[in-house]
């Protein structure tokens, strides 16, 4: 298997497949006389297609262990989807560019606390995968009619590291 | 000045000003071949007047203390506003029924751990208002044209007791 080296998770480096939704870096202005710090519109939510909807939920994610194998991408051609943790655990993030209608080879990078992510309409990407143990997510995504998952199975599985 | 009792914040209760986000008594299921659970749409996210699109934001709430004093109430006319707590803390939550453009007299719902809000558009509510400490939330509200805010402030303040 080939192996894909973690990275740790930055705004730049993340860029070209969306955003990292954190206050470090992010634009803020005082509310309520001063009592709450807004750190403003830290995400592009994209909804299309058909009858789009921005959906709030939460997802309960099982921990994985790295190494891991990595046999799977999927993207959401009709919408963002954005996970913001609600603890401090790292979890690993993979996107992979598009070559030519599938995920060519893919970055794995790490969180930090406090960060999370919103990946672009159509980005390919791997499954949520907290490390150390469950951990639950602020999710905002799209709902509305029409297909808005395509996979993709890799012939040869890749093997995401185990260290930075 | 008038007191107003705090009450623990439950679904129904809370049904007439907007939804309380929470896992209890969602529709969930498994996906990600069963690592994850979805809490789906857990909120009914409204976006309305021109250009409206949603924003994902964190807000960094200073604490306030019980009891407190009530001076002001907001709204917004051209959407929803939705409160996730980052960390276990309780926060308040006011809210208000209108009467003829004023809100009438206030609701005063204390949370537990898990639990966020989502604040109907036009529902007159307080500001953001931990305890204890300082709290992050993510917050999913509503970006666009026009003025999307409206205060009232009450000639008599009341008082939000200090337990339930």
């Amino acid at each position: 298997m080939q192996q894909i080296d973690l990275h740790p998770l930055t705004a730049a480096a993340f860029l070209p497949f969306g955003q990292v939704i954190q206050t470090e870096g992010a634009d803020h202005y005082a509310i309520n006389a001063g009592m709450t710090e807004r750190y403003h519109d830290l995400a592009a939510v994209e909804l299309t297609g058909a009858n789009p909807r921005p959906l709030i939920s939460i997802f309960r994610g099982q921990p994985y262990q790295l190494p891991l194998p990595l046999k799977m991408m999927e993207r959401h051609p009709l919408g963002s989807q954005a996970f913001y943790p609600l603890s401090a655990i790292p979890f690993v993030v993979v996107v992979a560019p598009d070559n030519n209608g599938q995920p060519g080879r893919p970055l794995a990078f790490i969180t930090a606390p406090g960060q999370g992510i919103n990946i672009a309409q159509n980005v390919w990407h791997g499954v949520l995968t907290p490390l150390q143990q469950t951990c639950d997510f602020v999710v905002i995504d799209r709902g509305g009619d029409g297909n808005n998952l395509e996979e993709h199975h890799f012939s040869t599985p890749y093997l995401i590291a185990a260290t930075t």
